[in-house]
Parts: structure tokens; sequence; C-alpha cells
């Protein structure tokens, strides 16, 4: 990919369009119909402006920067950037050292990334470059189903948490109908909006449904942490990363408890679900992915199907203390699972690690479809992609 | 209000909870038992950083500020304020001349205020202060609706919008039960999901719901602008003022319009509604509530009641440009309303001229229902308390 390799500056503003990720009538970001990107931040009193990409997203699409941004005698910082890749893309500003968030755009749960030491989770910018000719993330003009968000008291935690439920067109007109459910988890530093936002899941399952491609199914999306509450109490300086860490780690282990013993009484209880392992799957996005293989792999009785979307986790199959005593070191695996999947975008930093599960349980015996989302990298239109691509083979037995 | 009367920065971090709206894990801002706060910012290379409260919020919980913070030798800045005002509160940093969202907070619809001229939309900081011993607008051990995040497509403005749908518990139990609505507005420079966030809408209503105080309804919530993406368009660059306040002008007249043409029959034909004029209901803040009063009285075969909530109309009564021809300068119009609703905080800016309205109502003689909160300015405790007593006056008749 090639940066500012056209005099993009010279585009006239109003050939470009406002980016449909910035807040309500925000003019800017503003994308060109070459895919440059213009950016403006009205800083007067600032004596550097740069644009930071993602760091976390490896292979960025706007590029890896951090990129100068030059200020005009009005007190707005500039810059360019393109052609920009399609898809979504997190970014923010960095003014005299300190990270912002563009104002210009809506919030995105996630990290400013690694390179600040932070580890915690923020409102980051983002921005979506509209891809020409595809539509299958977007609202067409098809039967839509809605996402519910229900708080519900998680036992284990002693705190109420909240979880999106997407349930299909026609799901409440219907009594005696019954759904499969997919438990769809985020990525580490994200949240429970992020497959609603940035993942467009409603738009995907909406155009799949009336393409004929799934049986219709409820989505069920959580926060991939335990207990948030107890944590931040004991964060008592800001960006403490070994207390994050830590938290991590600890947090997963309880999460999982939270998914299987108060999540999915909760979803089965209110909602009109199939409630059996032959209608459950689990599936999530980079640390999600691991969660989705963690929880999954230890609860055979309770979920049939498997999704890891960009995680490598090669070096873990032959684990013994990984994932259910190693259940995918051996082929016998193959007769209680429905469906396991590995995906990857084909220019993420991951790239090789994620290969090397796929090649690793091909060589082991362990079916599973793998999957390759051509040109994109650590972000959302890989993470689309696959649930597109995953989402038709659930529950087909 | 008294702001630093005790020495508060010296107590001890741990006596102190992370605030319920910080990002996830975050440690600040931190509530401390007797309501002072701690904030924190890391930013080793500013010269000033100060504390903004939101200047929208006259009488603002917060303190009128700015507040100057002092640098750490470890880079973090810091600053107590307090004891603080319960409820919620806008505000943000400005560091070195620039506004700056707070990192550990999560982001909320508003404007960073009038004082910097931007006029735009922002993902705003916000600090909730929990109340001891109020629970009305928290989740209770009671049965839960949900909030449905639905798309639909505005055929007067050609854009797939967002609606938030409260249903009540049971509403996808038993098809043959049919519900009022209530269309509730955010205020000027919100958004839709600010009555969801801010507004604690789906735990009020709860909470009502399981004390016996409301007739079971749905609470419909839409962005009140129109045409979002044409204004933006427009804006070509950063945080133009004229062109917003044109923007609000004229996009309101179109919001009015889709609200009646586009919205209403959306929700009248997705959920099971009673599809009258006595069955539906329309109320808002600030802006919202001028939006209420125009859209609600000029339509007043689709509306039955209208609530006003801190906004002061009271000029606009006798003009017969406004209102659907100055319907509320006449007793004439209590024929014509099931509940007429006015409220206010009795520390907020527009008290006199929300007095005002109310007085002049009363003084032609038109019914209507006043009501005060106490000790609240134009924040969301104010308007959680107008909801919480608003509601149980609908659909009774």
């Amino acid at each position: 990919m090639a940066f500012l390799a056209t005099p993009a500056w010279a585009q006239n503003p109003a050939d470009c369009q406002a980016a449909p990720t910035n807040m309500g009538n925000a003019g800017y970001p503003r994308v060109c119909p070459d895919n440059t990107v213009m950016f403006k931040l009205l800083a007067p009193g600032a004596q550097e402006v740069l644009l930071q990409p993602h760091v976390g997203e490896s292979g960025n699409g706007l590029g890896e920067g951090p990129f100068a941004m030059t200020k005009g005698e009005d007190g707005v910082w500039s810059i360019t950037l393109g052609p920009v890749r399609n898809g979504f893309h997190y970014y923010h500003f960095v003014v005299d050292g300190l990270p912002v968030s563009d104002p210009g755009s809506d919030g995105y749960a996630n990290s400013f990334g690694t390179n600040d030491l932070r580890g915690l989770v923020h409102m980051e910018s983002g921005l979506e470059i509209p891809e020409q000719g595809v539509d299958f993330y977007l609202p067409r003009d098809v039967p839509h189903g809605v996402v519910q968000e229900l708080w519900y008291k998680a036992e284990l935690s002693g705190e109420y948490r909240r979880a999106y439920i997407y349930t299909p067109p026609g799901y409440d007109q219907d009594l005696s109908t019954r759904y499969p459910v997919l438990y769809l988890q985020h990525g580490g530093a994200g949240g429970e909006r992020n497959w609603v936002e940035e993942g467009r899941v409603s738009f995907i399952m909406d155009n799949l449904l009336a393409e004929g491609k799934i049986t219709p199914m409820l989505v069920v999306m959580e926060r991939g942490v335990g207990n948030m509450a107890q944590t931040a109490q004991n964060q008592t300086i800001p960006f403490d990363v070994p207390t994050y860490t830590e938290y991590d780690r600890g947090s997963r282990q309880l999460f999982a408890q939270i998914v299987v013993e108060n999540l999915i009484p909760t979803i089965d209880g209110r909602y009109r679900t199939i409630a059996d392992r032959e209608h459950r799957a689990i599936a999530g996005l980079s640390r999600g992915g691991d969660q989705a293989a963690n929880i999954g792999l230890a609860n055979l009785d309770t979920f049939s199907s498997v999704g890891i979307f960009s995680q490598g986790l090669g070096a873990f199959v032959n684990n013994p203390a990984a994932w259910n005593g190693g259940v995918l070191s051996t082929p016998a695996v193959n007769e209680q699972l429905d469906v396991l999947w590995v995906s990857n975008g084909t220019v993420e930093g991951g790239y090789p690690a994620i290969k090397t599960l796929h090649d690793t349980l091909t060589t082991i015996g362990v079916e599973h479809v793998y999957f390759e989302s051509e040109g994109t990298a650590h972000e959302w239109l890989t993470w689309r992609r696959a649930l597109y691509n995953f989402a038709p083979l659930l529950f087909k037995s």
C-alpha cells in the first residue's frame, strides 16, 4: 500500500464524504472517492500533532504511522492519508505527546494501543471506509432484526452485567419457534458493543437470512472479562499495566464461569432458545478467539461448535494443560465438534501463528474449516467476513 | 454548595470507589464516601490542565469551573472536587487549551459546551455519583425489560436511522397484549443513546412496573435531528457554528416530519402497540422538550399527552405561530390533552423561564402538572426524576 501516492490534499472537500463513523454532523474525517481520507483537528495552541493509527492493528489500513499533521493559520491541523484500505480502522491523535480522541469521531471501545503502555480500554476514534459494491455488512432493504440490550445479574460476580442479543426478524411474532444461539466475543481491550458497532452484526445476520444462507439464530455478545468493578477498585494509579495484566488473567477465568453458569441459563430462561449443545456455538476474535476455544472446548457438553477468528494458538494445541486437557491433540475430537473454524487476515501480524494453528490441526487430523480474508489485517473487515462465512456453517445437522 | 470544604485530597483512594461511569477497569475518576471525587490524567508534557464541567449544565453539580489541576512528579495531574451533587455530570479536561475527554470515562454524546464555540456533538466524559439510599434508576432484583436497537429506513431523509425501543418484561411472552407508546427525546447536542445510558430509562421503567405504578408501555427514543449525513457533508470546516445552527433549525422541521410520517408507522407496524392518539405520548428534555411541544401540539390527532422537561417556552405560549397556532393560549386545549407536564430543576439556570411557562399556563387556565426536582440543575438527575413522576400519569383513562 502506498501513502500520499496522489496529491490528495488538492481534492475538493465537497467531492469527499463525511465518514459514516463520525459523530452526528461532524464533517471530518472525510473520505474521498480514491479512498484518501482528510483529517482535521482544531488545536491552535499545539506545537506538534500526530495521527496515530491503532498500534494493535498490525498492518493497519491507515499505515503504521505516526503521521505528522500540518498546522494551518486558522489553528486547524490537517493531514490527508491514503489510499486507505476499506473497512474500519481505529486511530487517535497525539497532541504534544498526549493521546487524544478525534472529537469528530464517535467513540469505540478499544485501547490506545500498546505503545503508550496504558493497556486500558478507552473511547478510541474509528474510521469507516465504505467499500464500493460491497454491502453484506450494510443495511439493505430486507427484514431487520434487532439488538436487545439486557441487564442481568451475574451471581458469580455479584454484578449487573450488560449483554447484547441479536434476535432475527419475526422473533416476536411466532412464539412456537425456538432458536439456536451463537455466543460471540469481542477482542482484548474491547467491549460488549464492539460487534454491534464496529462489527455490524445485525446487518450481517439480516443479510444472510434474506439470502437464505443461515439457520435463524440468536447472537449473544457479552463483555469478555469477569468482575469489572472490583478490578477498577484495585486501580489506584491510572494506567497500571501489571495490574491490568493480572486482572485480565484472573478475570478471564471468572468470565468463563460466568458464561456457563450465569449467562447461558439467563439466555435460555428468557429467550426461546433450543437449549442443548447441538444448538449452541461460541466464537470470538483475537482474545475472544482464545476465549471461544478455552470456554468452548472445556465445555463440550454445552457447545458443539467453536469459531476462532484471528487468534494464533498453535503452540497450545499439544499442551495438555490447555483446552480441556489437550482435546485438540487427537482426531477423537472430530466426533465432538460440529464445526471448528479458524480464520485469518492475509496481512495481519499474527498470520503465521494462525496459519500454524491450521497446519497443526491438519497434521493431527482434526477436522476444521480454515478461512483467509484476502488483503486484510487484524481489523473489523477481517472479522465481518469471518462471521459472514462462519455463520452459514452452523446448526445444519 | 461548597468545594474543597474538607481536605479531601488526604483521603485514602482505597476508601473511594471507581465511578460507575468509568470505562471497564479504569480506577479514576473515583468517588469518596463524602461525595468528593478524585480525578487524574497522565499528561507528563502538559503545562496546564484544567477540569471543565460541562458549561451547558447551568448550576453544574461539579461546580462552574474551570478548575486547575496539579501536576505530580510522575506526570499525573490530579484534582479532588466536592462534595459533588449526586447524579450524572458531564465534564472534560482542557490540556494547554485543548478540550479532551477523560480516557478513564466512558463516552457520552454531548457537546463540549458553548464556551469553545464548537456546537457539535462529541464523546464527552461523564461522572455518576451514586446516591445513598436512592435506587429508582438502578437495577433492582425485579423483572427486567430490554432496550431494542432498531435500524429503520426513514423515507423522508433517505437514511437508515437508529431508534431505541424499551419493551417491558413479558413483551415477548404474550402476543395478545398491546401497549401504549411514549416517544422520549434527548436534549440539544445529544443522541439517541442518552436516555438509555445517562437516563437509565430501562431501570426506571422496570422499577415503576415492579411497584405497580405505571401502565406497561413502550418507550421509543430517536435522534432529534433530521438528515445527518447531508449536514455533515455541508461541514467543510471543523466546528462551524453558524452552519450547525442552520442545520439544527432546518433539521428539526425534517425531524418532526420523520417522527410522524416514518417513525410512528414503523413502530406501529413492527411492535404490538395500541395505535391511536389516546395511547401515544411525547416528551423530551431541554431541546427535546421544545420538540415534544412542537411535534405533540401540532399533531393532537396523533398524541394525547405531552411532557416538557426543563424547557422554558413561556414566551411562545401566546405566539400564534408557535405550537399549532397557539393552541396553549386557550383552555379549550384541556379537552384535547390527557396530560400536559412541565418540570424544572430548582437550581437550573432556566428555572425562571420554566416557572414562567407554568405560571402562564395557570393564568390562562390550561390544565397541567408542574413538577420541581429539588436541588438539581439542567442535568440527568432532574430528568430521571421527571420521567419517574411523569410516566405514572400516562395512559390512565
